[in-house]
């Protein structure tokens, strides 16, 4: 019998993702057999036009069992999105659109960079939050101008890391019906089969966070059981639904059903074999039948009417509702509200002295009220981090009685490396989302997986992260950071703010909330900090700037955050000896780092010897001075201002280490460390 | 109805958590106050000597839920370990016994730190596969040698957060029958009723993982059916238990069932009416009734003649099995095997390149048939990651067939967090293991959280962290590490070694296998390494060292792994221009900042340029160079090659920098950037 355009489809797919495989002698071939027909079928209920890819109302697919790409690349090729069968031919190579995993940034049709496992299907929970508080905010009786879904393939990979069972847990709470997750359960991982590590009932567990679970059995031929499955999916209401896909790894290959055919190409034979199974000819590569183009035109052409009925839609929106009309318009155009940051709270050197993080609240709750794109939620800290603009709703399912989906304010439970992995799936959806999260900036680290990824994927999150050094207190070492400034600031595409009062504070959100292109961390202090004065939300736009001029300083220092004020005081000590001490407030590295050189020279010129003061890990800081004071061990549990004293982070500790700084650099020439010997090599 | 002894207990233990937060005025009163039955009754059934806390066969008691530490400080207290109501008036304060979450080096008793939250269960999934393996190997026919259990509390925040999911699963899968933990069921966390974000169903969750669920419905005040619950528990075979415990956070004050109770002192009156409420004077403070105390001595007695009862059986033990008995003492002194290091592998320039990945498996392979307590495995990657010894056995329940619970290879399937803090629990468990995981270098951070605690609680745990850099080539940015080594770097007491050959690599592992109180990251490659003409074991034990020494260098390169041996060839290449060039090869900075500073200065000299050279962020190399080339933003997929040439990490582009690096410095007189202005004052 000869196949069915469906089975010659999924063979294509097939054999498009091995050869893709084969060409690079490197990737992942197993994934993409099991999956293809799930793929296929899936893809055939999807709402997507790939010649105009950021639809806003498609369907959202995410590959959480990333190093499956070649199965998605192979249907994006089938799709005819702006890539090729020359682009699979380069999989795997530099430069190419085809990378070893897939990247939202290299790709048109990618939604999300994965890879990193148990990522993918946390962001499609994001998505799903994102698409849930746009329609509930902005559809109108028969005007559904958003009813997209989202589809996300998974694997046990996915399923074992604990990301994803903080993102599915709180799915269920959250009543997802809009997304539809796919298990590929091939009982195969990395070390063979999952017999060995991973025999919990994976049905069980997420019935118990309150998903639909569905069945398909055979999953490598039965695509109208899989079709079936999806629309019975679609129908579930008030759950997040999981498709248990029954799959063989590497189906049809040789080496099906072992881990063997999960990461190293398949052998010339067994390609030859299995494209005659598929009734090709056995020397074919990068084969695609006419019919199958054919069938997949027809698909597009489908799809396109689907977009043109919905252009049509909300056309018809903007004229009935031009007010929300007008919103949704700008929010698509990716442009901020007219005048967004003009009355941004500002101070002066009278007002009195708040902790930063209590700033932050000031500032969201004004950003709550003028972008109505802002969405946000802390890790069950939302009392600590006063991330909760006081105007807010609860973003809950209606039935709930705690909130509605139209709320901007989301409890992520203690959750924080799901919280990072949410945001990531928020900001992607579209819509011009701005996001935040807030928790300790310690436990930022938990989520440092997702926060890697909003810096490479180019997501524009942002970590409310307060209680940001022993200035927290008595909860002691474990909760007190001492690398993460280090750590986040080795991060490419990363803004870390640490702020040092109400300006600065500001100045931080602003930067953060245009900076659509790169997450920023807010490291906020849980104590009192005063008003600065020469503070000014123009100049900590800078980065870094002068917090405290000197005429012909004897000593710079560098500093940030709550170590500022304790700076200035040090100065306002050794001027009474007539000792001269500059104070720059080093506010974001990532932003300082992007000023010209000559504004930066100007602040750490040659010829002074320059310390650096902040009460966390020295690391990193010589690239701004010639001698460092912070903590390079961990904390301690007690009262602040006792550990502030004990580490001597006093106006005498400082000053003790300026004149001491002073005395060793005293006859000896210093260069400043912002010179490069190969500026223009980098 | 006069209160019963146990009764009474508990309202003392209660009694001494809400005033020692009260004398804080700091802490949480809400968790100790609901769980107070709970832990007087499991103590009660516990084995343990407070004059010798660190006994072998003690049970273990784990307080995941760290914030309620002033419970286990009052039990600690009542039971006479060295710890009395003084340190209990000193809760929170700097220097005091009593820290705001508990800290295993500061207070006798407390067997792990905790704190953040999830980590705690972790730690005893770790244990209980530890005490499993232990007693697999060492118990006889009527020698039950070790035979201990691991207790765990945990709240709400723990069941959360991912890393207890994933070591959880794992422990359904390892059916360790040796836990119990006690979930604290007050449906509130500190946003609120977890109503709000946290509906999932527990124990059906914990029933899909292979768990046995038992439930108490009035934990506040039913002690008997706790005490009958752990009963039953202990009998449960081929399952860890989890007990669910209905409690009321913060039982019997004013507040309770609110949040209010969670995390702030009680008001005066509150307390008053809660001492009433027990009989209690209502201005007593730290109260302690006689019988009480008797009756707490008495428990202590009697543990004390199980201890003196295992001390006689495992002497006896010692006589009949004289072999395991030596080993077991040995294990139990913290010894190591004699001449455990004599036959490590070592390397001439003659030998072959090879993969210190590779390398690694040679020195596993070595070290698993010389020190019996090594016990590792990896996060699904045992085969990228080559950590599997070739001798060994799985560590499995014998009924899967897979292995046995003698077996020294841990499956973690794909859970780098889990498998970090149960390598905590490992390592605190005692006898002397010593433990590594394997996994991707980029995905340690996913373990970050648990990374942490092993260095402020000096765990010396290993990770195995292949594929460094994007020498690992086409799985891409994703997979790549760049800002990892600076974040390690950044932690105090943590080893990050990057060997370039395999002396380093045998160096690495005798300092990590030794390094016994702190942990340690092995960076390796994927790719091959020349072995070098000038490295030794014995030179790399010292974290830095003249690995191509030069007469009067006109530069100083210093580097790490894969690069040395380029920066090594750059300096062939210039030395045909006639530049001398030396290469320093940073092996750990951790251990080479403990060098003496004329080691270091004679390394790094003031008068020579210095360039630094890692294919991953710069940040932090400025403190052993004046110029730093590196990899400030992410890697790219392709060919391992056809990076290393893009991004110039080859001996020309090496070159190109370090010519411009001598000219530029050309007539500056350069400091070494080792000085410091003050060190005696860090």
């Amino acid at each position: 019998m000869a196949p069915s355009i469906d089975e010659l489809s999924v063979s294509t797919i097939r054999g498009l993702s091995v050869d893709a495989v084969n060409a690079a002698q490197s990737g992942h071939p197993g994934a993409p057999l099991g999956l293809a027909p799930a793929a296929h079928a899936v893809w055939r209920k999807m709402r997507f036009n790939p010649s105009d890819p950021k639809w806003f109302n498609r369907d959202r697919f995410v590959l959480s069992n990333g190093h499956a790409c070649a199965l998605l690349y192979s249907l994006l090729v089938l799709y005819k999105y702006e890539l090729t069968v020359e682009d699979l031919k380069q999989f795997r190579q530099l430069h190419s659109k085809t990378p070893g995993h897939p990247e939202r940034l290299d790709t048109p049709g990618v939604e999300v960079t994965t890879g990193p496992l148990g990522q993918g299907i946390s962001n499609a929970v994001g998505m799903a939050i994102a698409q849930k508080q746009f329609a509930a905010t902005y559809n109108k009786p028969d005007f559904p101008i958003s009813d997209s879904k989202v589809f996300c393939f998974l694997g046990d990979g996915c399923l074992m890391e604990g990301v994803s069972s903080e993102a599915s847990s709180l799915a269920g709470h959250l009543q997802l019906d809009n997304l539809i997750a796919f298990w590929d359960d091939n009982r195969i991982s990395i070390d063979g089969d999952t017999a060995c590590a991973f025999t919990e009932n994976v049905p069980e567990r997420y019935k118990a966070y309150g998903w639909h679970i569905l069945e398909v059995q055979d999953a490598n031929t039965d695509i109208q059981a899989i079709s079936d499955a999806v629309d019975e999916a679609l129908k579930i209401k008030n759950k997040p639904v999981l498709i248990r896909l029954v799959t063989t790894i590497g189906y049809g290959s040789l080496a099906q059903g072992t881990h063997g055919v999960h990461g190293a190409p398949l052998k010339a034979d067994d390609l030859k074999q299995l494209k005659r199974s598929w009734g090709f000819d056995e020397n074919s590569n990068f084969y695609i039948p006419n019919e199958v183009s054919d069938y997949f035109a027809e698909k597009v052409e489908s799809n396109k009417k689907e977009q043109q009925a919905w252009e049509k839609l909300f056309s018809e929106y903007k004229e009935k509702y031009p007010k929300e009309g007008a919103e949704v318009q700008r929010r698509l155009e990716g442009k901020f509200p007219e005048g967004w940051k003009d009355n941004i709270p500002s101070f002066t050197a009278k007002d009195k002295a708040i902790a930063t993080r209590k700033l932050s609240e000031g500032v969201l709750d004004y950003l709550y009220g003028v972008i109505p794109e802002l969405i946000g939620g802390s890790a069950d800290l939302t009392g600590s981090n006063l991330t909760r603009p006081e105007a807010s709703t609860d973003f809950q399912p209606p039935s709930t009685g705690l909130g509605n989906y139209s709320g901007r304010y989301i409890r992520y439970g203690v959750r924080e490396h799901g919280m990072g992995a949410i945001m990531n799936g928020i900001d992607t959806f579209g819509a011009h989302y701005r996001t935040y999260g807030g928790t300790f900036l310690n436990f930022v680290s938990y989520a440092a997986g997702a926060l890697r990824l909003s810096a490479l994927s180019h997501q524009g999150v942002i970590w409310v992260a307060t209680h940001d050094s022993i200035g927290l207190g008595e909860d002691g070492p474990t909760h007190q950071p001492i690398e993460t400034l280090a750590h986040f600031r080795a991060i490419p595409n990363l803004s870390v703010w640490r702020p040092a009062d109400g300006n600065e504070v500001s100045a931080a959100y602003i930067a953060a909330i245009e900076g659509t292109d790169h997450p920023s961390v807010l490291a906020l202090t849980r104590q009192n900090l005063p008003q600065l004065e020469h503070s000014s939300i123009e100049n900590a736009l800078k980065g870094g700037y002068s917090i405290w001029p000197a005429e012909k300083p004897d000593l710079i220092i560098v500093s940030s955050g709550s170590e500022v004020s304790t700076s200035i005081d040090a100065a306002k000590l050794l001027a009474e000896k007539k000792v001269s001490v500059a104070v720059v407030s080093i506010v974001d590295f990532f932003t300082f780092d992007k000023q010209p050189l000559e504004y930066r020279l100007k602040l750490l010129p040659d010829g002074v010897p320059i310390l650096s003061v902040e009460v966390l890990s020295t690391f990193g800081w010589s690239k701004y001075s010639h001698e460092q004071f912070g903590l390079n061990r961990f904390g301690a549990s007690g009262k602040a201002a006792d550990l502030f004293k004990f580490f001597e982070f006093t106006p005498e500790g400082i000053a003790k280490r300026a004149e001491k700084t002073i005395e060793f650099y005293k006859g000896k020439k210093v260069l400043s460390p912002l010179h490069s010997a190969f500026e223009e090599l980098k």
